[in-house]
């Protein structure tokens, strides 16, 4: 058995194999089968992680299990999907029994955390990167798309927005800071919590929705484009974790904010008479601006100026556009 | 617009995107929808193919794109699943239109051929590499697995077998042939054509199925071990193509054949009852032995005696053990 083999052992007996609901074959066969309930659809992403362009290369392979899967698991949040299973694509130079066994003890945590089996993959020599593909189900017709935000919307979304951009001096060495300001930045970054919960809650009530992973207003941009509409974002209601203002000056903070990916934070438009049960429920929604009818996303001051900064958009770590 | 994003918004236009059957909402949005019709199951499989490691570097992007999308819908063939749908993650190190034209018009060919729609991916930069996952439905219950075989079946396959791994020498340019003789073995290495209406057709009726990756050998050995049976295979049953006979001396054709990966080929087990009906359907069936009580998986000669070799596995172009 060459090591390749030995690897899809490994992972064929991680705890997050065990088959959960919905999983009618898993890992070993030809292809893994799942059972969709009448009246469901089933949500499928795919995200690649790419070492050097997307995490540094010496990455810790147990943040980088934790992240890897995350990141896919959130678009399933931005669609109102309930979880199911993913299948992993990885390839490596090498096979290090170190590197493995912590790169799976994160992607296991993550896995539980999202209630998610692993179904199956590839595993092949090459430079590493990660190829995470997830399954999740929504009643027929209750997926939330980027399309449908109507004018007198809200604009929401589903908590503190910049810290993963915030902490990329933390994560390439650059700076350094207290435990206090660090870990919940560095957290951020590396283990994204993805808003499965606020995503199943939305169902039915948002009108568009997605996780930002390219930066709010960017991403505003896609909600805008999708369902033809015009985004007003008022900068002072963009929250920012008090671990963000500490590390960074207002005008880099907010800048983290507004351009800065790997959140996975929801954005979503609401009907504004949607908006109290969902916080009676205890959700993380802030309002952060509305929709008019026209296109395209505007920066707004609290007295209603325009400050459009010309750049909306982000680069991953180290792609160049 | 970086040049990633242009690339998507390419593939989102190819003609293998139009949503076939099946496809509740293909790309642009965070995840794709399937629907999965009443008493169907998902069936779902990945592959990689990593350049250098299962491809030469410059290989031709026409040919790769109708290969890295055959490879993976093989495996639907195996299960007896209907093509539905099929992700790309698309790594790149650089952004070439002639490469990715090509590259896209052997994807759209093969899943036109395959009926398979495009709904998803991820593009990035780094080395490149293709990850295919690909959606197929199958009746509850009715999914063709490794295991299930049965003292007493046939064992079968769906074709000749050892031309993918014959052709390597053409591949890499080490030999050249007639076109008479080049022209098929090139064509099933490049193009390999999944045998999906073989695997339907044997829903209900083959025991155990795989498609033949790993050479026959090797992948009888999984449907032995999956099975719990032991599995004969006769040497002069096996079919040999008269190209793969006319490039290579019968030792080399047989080795081929038998250790070669990459044709994927269907091999199956079949209730003897089940052989007349298919045959008369015309489907492209080969008794190449039987199976028995026991396990493993010996190679016979005419004479019944054990010749069965020791080395049975088969190492991708380039990977090493």
């Amino acid at each position: 058995m060459g090591e390749f083999e030995l690897i899809r052992h490994y992972f064929a007996a991680a705890p997050c194999a065990q088959a959960g609901e919905g999983v009618a074959l898993g890992i070993g066969d030809d292809c893994a089968l799942l059972a969709v309930a009448a009246g469901e659809q089933l949500a499928i992403s795919t995200d690649t992680l790419v070492a050097g362009v997307h995490f540094p290369d010496d990455s810790d392979p147990f943040l980088l299990g934790q992240r890897s899967l995350a990141v896919a698991a959130s678009d399933l949040a931005a669609m109102g999907a309930t979880p199911i299973a993913f299948t992993l694509a990885l390839t490596l130079p090498t096979v290090t029994a170190d590197w493995l066994q912590a790169y799976a003890r994160g992607l296991n945590q993550m896995a539980q955390h999202c209630r998610l089996s692993l179904i199956g993959g590839d595993t092949t020599r090459g430079p590493l990167s990660l190829t995470v593909t997830v399954f999740g189900s929504v009643p027929a017709g209750k997926a939330l798309t980027r399309a449908g935000a109507q004018p007198g919307d809200l604009l929401c979304v589903g908590g503190a927005l910049g810290d993963a951009a915030g902490a990329l001096p933390l994560v390439l060495g650059e700076r350094s800071a207290e435990p206090a300001i660090a870990e919940p930045l560095l957290a951020r970054y590396w283990s994204p919590s993805p808003q499965l919960a606020l995503g199943q809650s939305l169902r039915g009530k948002a009108t568009a929705a997605l996780d930002i992973s390219d930066g709010l207003l960017a991403d505003c941009g896609h909600i805008a484009l999708a369902s033809k509409v015009a985004l007003q974002v008022e900068l002072d209601k963009v929250p920012l974790s008090a671990a963000l203002q500490a590390f960074l000056d207002p005008a880099q903070a907010q800048k983290a904010a507004l351009a800065g990916g790997d959140d996975y934070i929801l954005a979503f438009t609401l009907p504004a008479a949607e908006l109290p049960g969902l916080l009676e429920a205890g959700l993380p929604i802030t309002v952060i601006g509305k929709v008019l009818e026209g296109q395209g996303v505007t920066l707004h001051d609290r007295d209603g100026k325009d400050i459009t900064p010309v750049t909306r958009g982000y680069q991953h770590f180290r792609e160049t556009p």
